[in-house]
């Protein structure tokens, strides 16, 4: 049974726990068995097993970006076990010079549905509005506008 | 201001008016200039303007699936103005007769965000776990698996 | 047997029967049943069966694209039933008024490659280089840049 | 001025030189300088430039299919300075073992574009046929059917 109630303020917590990168922070609302799901077929996609590769995803997204990847946050929702936090996303390729392009720049919305454990997270997907998908999938692909490779 | 609460019991309420098909029924939870955006890049997808233009593409999803379409509420969530629900859908192409694959059978993980006003849906947007998006852009597509096209 | 060698100088004559629009001119070159397959899996994709339907095709596409869809011919080859044309194509969408778009506009390397029988084109394939599949999609989805649906 | 003609048999000749593995042949035909494109927007696609990107490409196609990957030779053509040739390519993915899935099977048709000077390649370009980009970038996908993600 789940002890502790799931409620906005926790799940702002949790997040503020994220942001703050303090090991003891992150691990008070993030259970260390959790998984998590990016959603796409890109090289970040699917499921990360275990709280050091979710983090290690989280770095990945700011090491690619240049540190310009970031989430406003539009909604907080809860019921039972899950909660949901609907955010508007944005972000440049680290690197990126050219004319704005799927391949460079990133806009889209999206909720991430979050179960919970006795207060801390044990699973979350993302999943993308419109045709997001898409241009998450550009955006993350190893590709420029012009098919340049670029290692990740 | 939104006089009346969000919950789940609502919630529950609206789709359930959405399932019996009485146009008073779905007047009551539903409003008449509702919009709502359907995942991916198909045929389907995009922005519903109105509830008669969400009601009808409904219709085309219960057409297009040969009545096979169905959603399992897997969690309700709810925050504000806002709904979710997470759903665990399935259906197979009107049609279809060979062995499975991707045009013809559908199975993904979803989520709707709802908002609503004083009762009533005025806005809600779907979107899809995982590489899902992919299945709902072929499994919409005019496409049978060998590249036959199929009236919509 | 084939009985006509498949040279440039008859692909050159196929393409300008079918740009002439002459009925007789392009059933000179192109059989009543041959049949035609679009690359994707967006509202025009798919294999098109018989002349009026391939016909039926390339008039949606100048009707799509307010006429602005062109072919740049860049290389023709043959070999045996066989020719390749490889073309520069790009178009607009009918109706588009906002900024450039993966939606609005397209730009893309192509290649089609047609079997001939007899003189005349019995099959035909497109098939689209790097990743202009993906914009290929995007753009002849019934979706803007915004997500609103669009009346094909 | 291309001196050498580009022929069937040169094309031939290339890829038997490329199947060898042995680096005089491949460098017979192959030149240092060549670039080459692979379609879609998956880990493996885009520009490889030189020829021993190229070649690192093909072992990692190797690598990543346990050696399963073959491509079945369907028509060769030319003319000017290209050659293209059409070919039905299959593959299953190193260590799969469920049933087939997009993400674990291969089955495509496939033309590739090459360009030519003085009797090796400088250029070559891939394209699918048909809806085959979307399952090239779900073969090749980090991704198995369930979403877990692979090492590449």
């Amino acid at each position: 049974m789940n002890m502790t109630a799931v409620t906005p303020e926790l799940v702002d917590a949790a997040y503020a726990a994220l942001g703050s990168g303090d090991p003891a922070q992150v691990a008070r609302y993030w259970h260390e068995d959790m998984r998590w799901c990016v959603p796409g077929n890109h090289q970040l996609a699917g499921w990360y097993e275990g709280r050091d590769a979710f983090l290690g995803f989280m770095e990945r997204v700011g090491k690619l970006s240049g540190g310009s990847f970031s989430m406003e946050r539009v909604a907080v929702l809860t019921g039972g076990d899950y909660s949901a936090d609907v955010t508007h996303n944005v972000g440049r390729r680290a690197g990126a010079t050219g004319a704005a392009s799927p391949y460079d720049s990133l806009d889209i919305d999206v909720v991430h549905v979050l179960r919970w454990s006795d207060g801390r997270v044990v699973e979350g997907r993302g999943a993308i509005f419109g045709d997001g998908t898409t241009r998450f999938n550009q955006f993350w692909s190893q590709l420029d506008a012009g098919g340049a490779r670029i290692s990740g």
